[in-house]
């Protein structure tokens, strides 16, 4: 009897799970901090009212439920002994003869992590609705104000990185601003809302081929977005952005820019690149424990092209498979062979009728390109029943311009709380 | 131009906007500390993982965004001076020539604030959350432990309370466990929960006819809830409840007993009953102000039946409806009519499959009584988009006995929060 670890239920843990699943001799347990496992390239739609939660997420337990030799445990894994094969959790040990640690990736300020109280990120379901709070929070407090200048800052929203999430934020907030909540409102113009993208590299969208990434530009001002090239941040505060000598008043910001991988690796003294993913062997192995991995975003392959492959879903799904099928191999006592990664192309949404897609030298946008960005997304939430109620969600925001999760929702659930006091107001709203 | 100023986007609140939306020479202004309405009646349904907050929340900006004389302001109203006609809200003053209130009610812990903590009620989507979160984290937590007390306590679910909630919560809870979780864990066997109701008075549901509530008790044994009446709670910690003498070690203690009004009307002055509701009128109208009135859970009608009407939501509907045409009724320099409830019945809901509905003389139960149930919600979450999904959402719960959003989401949303110091772990897990 062989026991496997995976560390983390993202699509790297879920695909080698479910490779590993019911294969006789082999004892799987899965530990991840939180109950579900996350549909990532979905999150922003969270973020932006579109979906609820329970769209894109669903209990690791329940989508492994069928494995008898799979059990899910919810906690924390704090270090790995690897000499001694033994992962340390919040909760006990846990022994090992596999290890697969896939605990992805967070965001990274560049050594300003004061930014983040302003400037949230986008990784989790937390930061998804904390997002939606402060977006939607935005536009209820210019609705109240009455003084021309703060509902300037509260109708500016920054977006901070021009990568595929700071396109696919922006892009929402553009939308949402012009078209959903348009109507809504009666003391603002909420189409008057500015929302600047800042990009500190020369243009947005580095990974796609230039012309795609002009297109998306032209799309995203289509909705209102002002995108700002070469325009590094130098620093944010609760009154908004600095760029260099520039300053922008804005209540909400928004942080899609770099990202440093789980400070595991790093910590189990393996040897990490300068984005602290570890830098493994051509079976994903890490330099003599050829029974430990590391994949997804926490890992660092260069063996393909010489460079890192990027930290999307398709590497760690394929990521996923390869690990199982390489477990088995060694089990069946048969070689192992060296991971590929089979590059099926790349997309990104702009708002409701735009995308822009890549499949190597085909390159399309338009309404066309989204159509294949909802096809794709939708096949892929695979093992989620949720599956018919996000098309029915889509089709009815699509068709009426509603959003369907608006909801502002504290993080304080008491409601017997001890009644504060509160300053009397004077200022009156224009009645 | 007449001020109409409601407070409360509640069942109240959004009837009577409804009712005076559109109304020549009337501005409305509808005043909620939450940016959304919420079907009250179905939040057990959150709490107990079967549907996500969106299912059943709606923003009430966009429910109001039709009629162009009815503004929307998210915030608290602190006080009211009837003398002046003003009502003072954490964000400023908002004059008035009418105003409606009808902020509810919340939980009572019968001068025992301090259970809060330990018991939390359902009242809003934030302890809905927290109580699903809760619930599923004693599962997660019972699956990870070794120590046989421990689990057993952590498998104890106690409810509070035998009216419809504590029913509704406590059937769902018992149907969790013996259907829905049962083959998803490995070291423990979920359907060996206990779930205790705890309830002070001689039977459950004292407010329907006694067959009813006895077949109601019946159907929770069923599923596994055992029914304790004449048990009044005399303590509550973080460790269990006590009895009186007895004591039952639970994680898990929900709150589902008294209620008392909203304190706003206490604080103005007005008269109110034992449990904090305002004492109205026949038209509802506070005594010497004609145009201030009071609804919904928050006030004490008595002139029907000599009895206060109860807080439910057929009741505040009716009064919206009823203080909309009661204002027109004034414009137009008509005399007013007392409000008279027209009562349709009562039902509640135990499980999947099982309810209790009476309506007048008739009465039913089973699975008959259960479609009743289902098919009168869906037709009262009315101006939701969400119909559909809910529908779509029970008829696969209902097939696959899974539960859609069993989603542990922490109040906690930064990635990137400091590394606590964690004690390293000691006892091992069962493996």
């Amino acid at each position: 009897m062989k026991r496997v670890l995976i560390v983390g239920g993202g699509f790297v843990g879920l695909n080698a799970a479910k490779g590993l699943g019911n294969v006789p001799d082999l004892e799987v347990t899965v530990v991840d901090r939180t109950n579900h496992h996350l549909f990532q390239p979905l999150l922003y739609q969270v973020a932006m009212a579109g979906l609820s939660p329970a769209d894109i997420a669903a209990p690791i337990r329940s989508l492994l439920s069928r494995y008898r030799n799979i059990r899910v445990l919810q906690g924390e894994v704090l270090s790995f002994d690897l000499e001694r094969h033994v992962a340390v959790a919040d909760f006990g040990k846990l022994p090992f003869d596999y290890l697969i640690t896939a605990c992805g990736a967070r965001h990274s300020y560049f050594g300003h992590d004061e930014w983040e109280e302003f400037a949230p990120g986008l990784k989790n379901l937390e930061q998804a609705t904390e997002i939606r709070r402060r977006v939607l929070l935005a536009y209820e407090e210019a609705e109240r104000s009455s003084v021309p200048e703060d509902r300037k800052r509260l109708l500016t929203f920054v977006v901070v990185g021009g990568g595929p999430t700071g396109v696919e934020l922006a892009g929402a907030i553009g939308e949402m601003s012009r078209f959903t909540l348009a109507r809504d409102f009666r003391n603002i113009d909420a189409k008057l809302a500015r929302v600047i993208m800042l990009e500190a590299g020369p243009r947005i969208l580095p990974m796609f081929n230039e012309q795609l990434a002009a297109r998306a530009t032209r799309d995203l001002e289509h909705l209102g977005v002002q995108v700002w090239t070469g325009s590094a941040v130098t620093k944010i505060d609760a009154d908004g952005v600095e760029i260099g000598p520039e300053r922008i008043r804005a209540a909400t910001v928004l942080w899609a820019a770099g990202v440093k991988a789980s400070p595991l690796g790093q910590a189990a003294g393996l040897n990490v690149d300068r984005q602290g993913r570890v830098i493994v062997e051509p079976d994903l192995s890490v330099k003599d424990h050829p029974n430990v991995f590391v994949a997804g975003d926490q890992s660092c392959f260069t063996h393909q092209t010489g460079k890192p492959l990027p930290g999307t879903a398709p590497v760690a799904m394929q990521q996923g498979q390869y690990l199982a099928k390489t477990i088995r191999l060694d089990l069946a006592g048969k070689p192992r062979q060296p991971f590929r990664f089979t590059d099926k192309g790349q997309m990104a949404t702009i708002g409701r009728s735009r995308a822009i897609v890549e499949m190597g030298r085909l390159k399309f946008t338009g309404f066309f390109a989204w159509m294949t960005w909802l096809v794709v997304h939708i096949y892929f939430l695979t093992g989620f029943k949720n599956r018919l109620l996000v098309v029915l969600q889509w089709a009815w925001s699509y068709l009426s311009f509603h959003r369907g999760a608006r909801l502002i929702v504290t993080k304080e659930w008491r409601f017997n709380r001890p009644e504060e006091a509160k300053p009397a107001a004077i200022e009156a709203p224009k009645s």
